[in-house]
């Protein structure tokens, strides 16, 4: 894993460390706090980074075994650390390997192996850089050259760190909100009725029907622009797409109001209609629409009941929905209302369906107006990016791609970019080996620097 | 790009060279007419040629946000080159990036980079090339070495310039029209009732109920036949099987004539009788079946009004219909009416399933009767072709396979069958450098030739 | 294909000739028989061997247009042999190519290539070599460095011959039976009321409804415990997960005896529960469970009605279901009765789900309690090995892996666990010459002994 892993041909060197390496990140979709970054939050040891909230980590322990106690339990720090290195080796061929190694290398200089023998030394010397000033959540946003970062958020969030963030001088990173605003839609779920209150509460606006509703969320979308907010995000456990009448979203939001149950059909038909509205705007405010489907939600009910959402038992969501998304497209297209849409799959079978969905919804505004976001979650690995990247070269146009996000809430997950980076120059880089692109260094370092940082510069309005 | 061309081994090299790149081309399915082959059209300009029909092209445009107007408007044929070439240093990865060079190359002797700056010299160079006397859609089909020509024709048409193709004796490819009866099928789209009508006169025989409808469809095939017909061809959406009365079916065909609506499972029950109906005749003539699914058309409905059918909006279509290809083959295997059949999926998750569905119902009257055909439409790439082709190398035998089809409108894409066996030369290659396969070139080279033509001659009927 | 078979680097020579070739052979889940081996069956010529009841060869044989006559028919085993033989080139990149000529030289010394021209040979050499004391069943798997072999048994099969060979204590290979009650749960199939007529005898307990069919089944697991039973298996054709009430199960059972249809919904609320209760079984007596799903049987009725099951026409059944397996595992682990379970579905597209799926259920109880089966029937091939071997290092612990099966009715075939420890080697350095894993030979050497023979010697408990 030295300077040019995973770059396999000359090209490929050329192309990672004159072109791509030097290039600011843009981190468009993350889930880091930005109290944190506010806070300037330190850590104390390796595990309080590492394993305190990296529910990939989690998987990987109970994959091999671990006891819950030393995962999310109350096992010390040291033996959860020990725990997690002594499984480092069997994960071989997967992402975690090499990103852990790359994260121990770029944050704290350590060119060594972790497994369980070399857990103590690790510790040792992660402990000792930890207190240097640079580790801290500022001091490692700057040390990995970050230029925007993008933040999840509720649209009941009062937004009151951005807003120091915002005022804050000597914070040369831009970092904005993102608009998620799943809680209004999932009627059918637990908390819904408690949550139109919180919403009321917030916007001013009393929420007693459809009407009201999407006032209260309009008005919360200008609250978040009035923040910097570039981009929404939803995410759906599967796609959906079914019309009703406006009369009848508006009788179904006041069946949820009125704590009585709704059916599938019903819940579709809400978050149909709130989808469209919700693209619409999106699209009078500029911002990127991102939809992320596919994914099962706690398909193991008894750790959830114990540890509750995000702690590293969600899967995969096959499901022959995706075809429904056209219908989605279609209407918004139609009206006009389209905004700059980025689509994720955890379904990598969906890769080509995607390619070709958006090259039927494509428009003048801005060159790859629709994208197939980056290999997302189970699919962020060496052959899940390169399935994407080649997928996408092969059905829409690779130079308009607006690249990799982190998805993560580690302030060490900066490194991803470096991995998808070497990903990107290796494949351009065989591309032209193999003859199938000219060996024009300047063009292709250039199609390498848009898709690293400037084509998600123009794409989230972040040069205005 | 130059000799060797994704040809990545000395064995690779050898089968392309001396085994591969001689044999004619047998382009049994494709989309060019007849009447400018037996005009012998000329073109004005490349754009004439690239731009004015591709709608390959126009998608990439699309994808790189060039307004409407420079892709199907009233803008001059040098601006939509100009913003083409514009285009293509973006499709890093994209077939259409070596398709565009090879004909560039082989047609007109260009062996430089199409872009932005060198639009003018391309096209310049394209004017003076296209004037001369073999750059003719006849002087393209002999310069290409092309045996065979399946054109795509309607039942109703009159086969007019495909008579008077016949008659030449100066044209020494053999083009035959293909039958492609959608039309005739689909009674759930517009236009159907004056289909019947056409059918109808044409045929001479009223239609009124199944039993006339099969009688015209017969009748036409009947002519077809007698016009070299080889093949037939179906489009469908997703895969269908149900079974219904002959009654129901009778029923459901004056439903539609009196103008009456029917129901989805009235409309599967016709296609289904219909296309049993078809197959067994196909068997009795001797013909081809092909049948082509899993393609979602006009997703853009605003695009769609505007611009009509195959203008570059159609996606993949995934769909969980697959599996009833199955009842399909199974009922014409048990009455022994299941003619030659090839089998094309958009979706190419189902490359496997076919690849062992088809294995499930060969037949000693030729070997390989039942065919996965070659990569199709969005996945007629690098990719795709190496994805199917190991995949049918895998679970049915490769030596069998017909090979490769332009499914083009264009007389300069003769090239795809280049692009094409290089692929398939460089994996057989590479079988044969890794020991997978004896370097007995002979029996290599022998397979590549059958491949390429020899199979597809065969296949197809072309020798008797 | 010489003793570097498949071993592209360095690295993987070294892990495949010092570390993999050396290790026993846990066939975990095969088809041969008890009886056979038990008896030392011999083979009278290659086509007995290979051809008598390889529906994998009778595909091939189909797909290269030979008459059924010579496949399961009356011609003679030399012109069946002919015949196979005279296929075999056409197989290119087909599996059965390197598995043929894999026994061919592990076996019988041959190493030659086999066609129409060298079966003369290759019949007279075999004819020879079969002759030979160490030819027998029991030579070969002697000669094969067998540790295990779980056959499959029907719960009313009086386990006569595993019982003999128990008491044999000539045999040095350990032979158990495996659990594998379709026969059972299939209440929508022909024969199922003469079935629990056969499981009440053999159980000596009457099955009347759930109770007693529950009893039933039960006794036979003592029983099949009771003589090394390690593992169960399930064939289901799409995944199934429908609750009902105990109630509605016990009169769906009724109905069954009484000769009553049930209905598609009856059947699955059926087969949910006795799912269940079979696990939970299965988990008390320490058992692995297998699943294997995703497959359409006989899809050809003509040629079942003429040949009966298994006999090669079998194909992969795509099918939207393989999410139900979620609400299985959960109802299961919830209630603390998850057994230690391998998945297999015969739809690749499922790969990765079934990664990430089984990440949502791991537990302390051993690293890698649930497992992602090895490539299954039409993906055990170089490509589908990898490809799950990738996925399953990308999405789970590849160093936790249970590894290779035959899942085959010939002796022969532990070849295929030499092709799978030549690719996984392959792999695996692979991994490591690109700088993805250290160049520490112990550790990955000791990787590749866990997934080929320890990991698997832990699982099924054969350590006890």
């Amino acid at each position: 894993m030295d300077r040019d892993f995973l770059l396999s041909t000359d090209t490929a060197q050329v192309l990672y460390h004159e072109y791509a390496a030097s290039m600011p990140i843009v981190d468009y979709h993350c889930h880091v706090s930005p109290r944190d970054i506010y806070e300037d939050k330190r850590f104390e040891n390796i595990s309080q980074v590492w394993l305190s909230g990296d529910h990939y980590k989690w998987r990987i322990m109970r994959s091999n075994g671990v006891e819950e106690r030393y995962i999310t339990g109350e096992a010390s720090d040291r033996d959860k650390f020990q725990r997690f290195a002594e499984c480092l080796p069997r994960a071989i061929g997967n992402p975690m390997y090499h990103w852990c190694h790359l994260e121990l290398k770029k944050y704290f200089g350590y060119e060594g192996i972790l497994n369980g023998n070399t857990a103590q030394e690790v510790w040792n010397l992660t402990l000792e850089k930890l207190k240097k000033p640079d580790m801290s959540a500022r001091g490692l946003i700057a040390g990995s050259n970050v230029a925007f970062i993008g933040t999840t958020d509720d649209p009941v969030d009062s937004l009151e760190w951005h807003e120091k963030l915002l005022a804050d001088e000597t914070m040369k990173t831009v970092v904005a909100p993102s608009f998620r605003p799943d809680k209004a839609l999932n009627i059918e779920k637990a908390g819904w009725k408690e949550y139109m209150e919180a919403l009321s509460e917030v916007s001013g606006i009393r929420i007693e029907g459809i009407d009201t509703l999407e006032a209260a969320l309009k008005n919360r979308m200008e609250y978040f622009a009035a923040h910097g907010c570039k981009a929404s995000d939803h995410g759906l456990d599967r796609m959906i797409y079914r019309r009703g009448e406006r009369k009848e979203a508006d009788a179904i939001v006041k069946k949820g109001l009125a704590g009585e149950p709704v059916s599938v059909e019903e819940t579709e038909i809400l978050k149909t209609s709130l989808l469209l509205f919700c693209a619409a705007q999106y699209y009078r405010l500029g911002w990127v629409m991102q939809l992320h489907y596919n994914c099962m939600r706690n398909p193991n009910t008894a750790m959830f009941d114990k540890l509750g959402p995000d702690t590293g038992f969600d899967c995969i969501g096959p499901d022959n929905g995706s075809a429904k998304l056209a219908g989605l497209l279609d209407a918004l297209y139609k009206e006009n209302t389209l905004p700059r849409t980025i689509l994720y799959s955890l379904d990598s079978a969906d890769n080509a369906f995607l390619d070709t969905l958006i090259g039927s919804f494509q428009g003048p505004e801005i060159a790859g107006k629709l994208q197939h976001g980056s290999a997302w979650w189970f699919h962020d690995n060496k052959q899940g990016m390169r399935e994407q990247l080649i997928s996408l070269a092969n059905l829409s146009l690779l130079g308009n791609f607006v690249g990799m996000l982190t998805d993560s809430r580690s302030f060490l997950s900066y490194t991803r970019h470096e991995y998808f980076r070497r990903i990107l120059c290796d494949l351009i880089g065989s591309f032209i080996e193999n003859g199938e692109y000219p060996a024009d260094m300047e063009t292709a370092g250039g199609l390498v620097q848009d898709i690293c940082y400037y084509n998600a510069m123009r794409y989230f309005r972040l040069e205005e």
